[in-house]
């Protein structure tokens, strides 16, 4: 394929003349520096203009809360493409963003406005959009997709503060993870795919009891009042950008274990919407129907509480969607691949990668449920998304096999 | 193949000596008047000895209430092997027993050993065994299944007396229907193969005042009163039959419309014992799991109340079974080829042969339901059976290709 490729590198001081491994050659470098959104510490945030025929990046958001598993979810894409994602070498140890050959991953946490002294100053929380600069984040994820680098300011999560900006170039794929990648407008519309991790309460409770309280020795009330204070801002500002993903992976507790309040076995939904270009619903058995499925019986044998999955046609906020569910955990290898044989639509290359995938990140959180095997699968649609747009501007059907 | 195949005459009078279209040829025909257990006005059955190395009939078992749909059931199954199902030709015009190419039906009132009045002197139902003679049903189930004619006794609902005898020739499939024929050892014994209608009590209610009320006038309480008086010797002779039956057929209401007693719309189980020789049960998506599967979705409307089936693997009076479930009913052939597309194992010889035989007869009661789908699909299976036993016998494989 004669595709002009980016790439990113990671030095502050080599920018744009590097000829990455994929044949891109920068042919013209522009400086300027645009809304600079005063960090306090620093006026980051240029864009670095490239007029070569650069293969524009890919840009996927994903939104959640603080600590909900997003950076697992990344580690599960950026494997789908067979790198490691790393920080950025040689730069601010404290960067948020993750590299991998083919993706770059920047945390919204950078484009706070305000720092965290900042924060309490003005008495609003990271959540709040007044403690974010979202012209910033516009312009930058916008010059991005453009094929142009960036100088994106850093958000200190040890110090609190605004560290100096690092120089993103653009990737194959850029991922935007945080807390508002669907909230502006402008940055929604930039999406070439958006995924809402939603944690219920209940669950987000249960782990945090076990971080918090067995981990850390918070008690029950301060862990709490330290959900109820965070909830009405992530009511108001958060949560409402589900309504705006293409995939949500909606962690509920289970239902195969009565009153269970652990929060160990989950529920794991994976909503899809459908009608999205280069986005085909994974399915049960039979597309658009409505299935239930335990299959823990005769050819399956599976520990309590077994395993139950459930597919189904419905709506969310309007929108016309397909439900895959998984309730349980599997704790055998054979139990994975038989699942996966019996899904269709998963984008992967061969026979057993979603079983494959999830057996190489055994360590991950969520391995064994639900969760890993949701963020695998938008990995592999991701992938495939990815593939379809390089096809298409090629002018070639992608070539990819899909099984 | 060189099998000697059994042929069916109607007519008293030429028994043994027509060369069937088969090359079916009498050799030798001994008659003998055995275990004569006094209908009232005759000393009917006599087994004729056939000594020619005939193919011997595959018996099938077919336990019902009076009046729940046996005979729709049976011209189901002939049709499934092609022919129509008559009455003897010539014979007495009140018998009850249907003959095909194939096939012959007999049914098993014809065994009771005391007819109305007798029933009436001494107090006992037509379901209560000492109303039946169990040696000479099984005398002749016996001589039959060994390739010997039968003169068999004929019990006349007209008139509610024993009639003469009609002579039944050994066919290719020999089928005993009617309320006992598990209830006797030595009989069930005898089967190849083994179904149970199981109409349940709101069913047969709801049938009942549909018909009685509705079309005969009469009252709601004699209704009542007459199944109430029926269910003792139900529950003590019929009902526990089921346990050995192979394939069971459960008529249930519906769940699909809250608190439905019209009896109209059904939801039906077909209950398939795991393990029994050159039976392999239908099942839905992924064998020997738990599936429920709502069809009408995007591929597929139906009109309200839906069609809903679930299929999994339970236990049924201590044996395994699968048991497919539909709930529900047919509006349009779509979703009847749609559905049949999806279950395995159904034994049709081509794509869509569950569909035509349904829709040959459209007419018949339950043809829109799952009574007629399973009734249908059991056609099938005692089909394959009957081809497994004939081309075991023959030496080869069954050729017929399954679907």
């Amino acid at each position: 394929m004669a595709i002009c490729s980016a790439h990113t590198t990671t030095s502050l001081h080599s920018p744009c003349t590097t000829v990455s491994n994929t044949g891109f050659r920068q042919k013209r470098v522009i400086f300027f520096t645009s809304n600079r959104r005063s960090g306090r510490r620093h006026g980051g945030g240029r864009t670095f203009h490239v007029s070569c025929s650069v293969d524009k990046p890919v840009v996927i958001g994903l939104a959640a809360d603080s600590g909900c598993g997003k950076s697992t979810f990344m580690r599960r894409l950026t494997s789908v493409f067979g790198g490691a994602a790393e920080p950025p070498k040689g730069g601010n140890p404290d960067s948020n963003t993750l590299i991998s050959d083919t993706t770059t991953v920047i945390c919204l946490d950078d484009y706070h406005s305000l720092d965290r002294t900042g924060r309490k100053e003005k008495g609003v929380t990271a959540l709040d959009p007044r403690a974010n600069n979202f012209d910033l984040m516009y312009e930058q994820v916008k010059a991005i997709k453009e094929g142009q680098a960036i100088e994106k300011p850093i958000y200190n999560h040890v110090t609190g503060l605004l560290d100096p900006p690092e120089l993103i170039q653009p990737p194959k794929i850029f991922v935007i993870e945080g807390l508002h990648p669907m909230f502006d407008e402008r940055v929604r519309d930039l999406l070439d795919f958006s995924i809402y991790l939603d944690i219920s309460d209940e669950v987000k409770f249960a782990w945090k009891i076990q971080r918090d309280m067995a981990e850390r020795g918070h008690s029950l009330e301060s862990i709490k009042a330290s959900i109820e204070a965070r909830k009405p801002d992530f009511d108001a500002y958060i949560d409402p950008q589900k309504q705006y993903a293409d995939a949500v992976i909606e962690v509920l507790p289970t239902q195969l274990i009565p009153d269970d309040n652990e929060g160990k076995v989950l529920r794991v939904k994976l909503i899809q919407k459908e009608g999205v270009e280069k986005f085909n619903p994974v399915y049960l058995f039979d597309e658009g129907s409505s299935i239930s499925w335990v299959p823990c019986g005769r050819k399956l044998t599976c520990s309590y509480p077994g395993i139950k999955f459930a597919y189904g046609p419905d709506t969310y906020f309007g929108h016309e969607v397909s439900v895959l569910e998984m309730d349980g955990q599997f704790d055998r290898l054979d139990e994975l691949i038989y699942v996966e044989s019996h899904l269709s639509n998963l984008s992967t290359k061969f026979y057993g990668e979603v079983t494959q995938q999830m057996l190489k990140h055994a360590d991950f959180p969520g391995s064994n449920n639900g969760t890993g095997l949701f963020q695998t699968i938008i990995g592999l649609k991701i992938r495939d998304l990815y593939e379809q747009i390089i096809a298409e501007r090629a002018g070639t059907p992608a070539e990819a096999a899909k099984v």
